[in-house]
């Protein structure tokens, strides 16, 4: 029985982006896109992703932040970019042979060993400065 | 029986990022963060990221990029990297109630029709220019 | 008398980054780095820059914001990742011969004829909106 | 007689930007942009244009990439994104009140001891790697 996969059923694992991962290989494939798909290059496209989320964003006051993704004028490009961001971050993973969710897992552990709760409560200090 | 959900067994999404809001949801609310974690600045989080692993990136051929999730001197980098864009924008769709499948599902429709295979094959212009 | 170039005296133009320019040539002639300032690689550092940038800023309100340059905690932070910026920005001109002078002269025309005070006056609305 | 300002005659500095850092405020006092000029929006702005800029090279090789300022198709995308990023460093330093002038003298020093000619040369390592 493998337990320590993250392909076994929901419960054991953080995030399964297997489908979409299976998806966008098909996707490019099917478009021979292969040869543009470096890690160089998907990276740059996820940053490419990113500034167009932040450009959403940018003018808005935090307060006005909380509504944009139910708001009739932002929530469809915010529901886009967050997708793009999603595929390009897969589709890097995919070709760059990491597995999100072990990779997820261990950020998580690493996340709380560095924001113990009582240290980090209230506080937005980056932990070499707790 | 309930298709559309994306919280229905595996093979019926294209990912399942469930638990990991949740666990980024109790990692928020135990360090008292929900206050930092609006929207505008999760994404500024978000780019931060992503500025490190462009960093990772930025001097290395296509050639060598592919190699960078295996090699000694960056894999624990970019998993590490990647994990971050993950964790940031997991709890950014949930900040904003946006679901990533939900997203990703229609966002790869949008890309089947701009980018139709008989005219996108080969080719990296994008889909205004095809 | 020539007035259309950026390399006469002040007033002429709206920046001279003509001796930073031969500095970074400079610097990165003798450390034979020519082989790695390709535009492309040089953009990613530039993304790499701006995100360590964010990060300074991802926590603060705007109202923080105001005050970093000066703050003991970040101004000097601040100040270098401006500088890493510049830097490149000025480094990448170069390298793609682009005369960021020219370049920022035609973009201030563009910006006065996209925003006419009349409409843009006290509205975040990107050109196309107002 | 001043020769440590940055507002002295060419020659004596690495930038000049004070004419564009004035037209810029002009345009925004003109606009009543003040309010939404904050540094952390500012900065926003500045990552959603360097996203724009990393588009145009996402899918270019690297060689490519050395012809993007000349080419028909690129050339004009690519002086203004430049010029837009140059826009947005220029007046998020006076919003902060720094001066770049001086950031980029401080830097190029400390680059020159991060990065010592013969450790250097011919090397992309991080100077904490050298």
């Amino acid at each position: 029985m493998e337990i320590n996969t993250s392909k076994t059923k929901s419960g054991e694992h953080l995030v399964d982006v297997a489908p979409l991962a299976a998806a966008l290989e098909k996707f490019a494939t099917e478009r021979e896109w292969a040869q543009f798909h470096s890690p160089k290059n998907l990276v740059m496209a996820l940053t490419g992703e990113v500034g167009e989320l932040a450009e959403i964003f940018q003018w808005m006051t935090e307060e006005q932040s909380h509504a944009a993704g139910g708001s009739p004028g932002t929530s469809q490009a915010v529901k886009e970019e967050l997708a793009d961001i999603l595929l390009y971050l897969v589709r890097l993973a995919s070709v760059l042979g990491v597995d999100l969710n072990v990779a997820a897992q261990h950020k998580l552990q690493v996340n709380a060993e560095k924001y113990p709760v009582d240290k980090a409560r209230g506080s937005n200090k980056k932990y070499t400065e707790l």
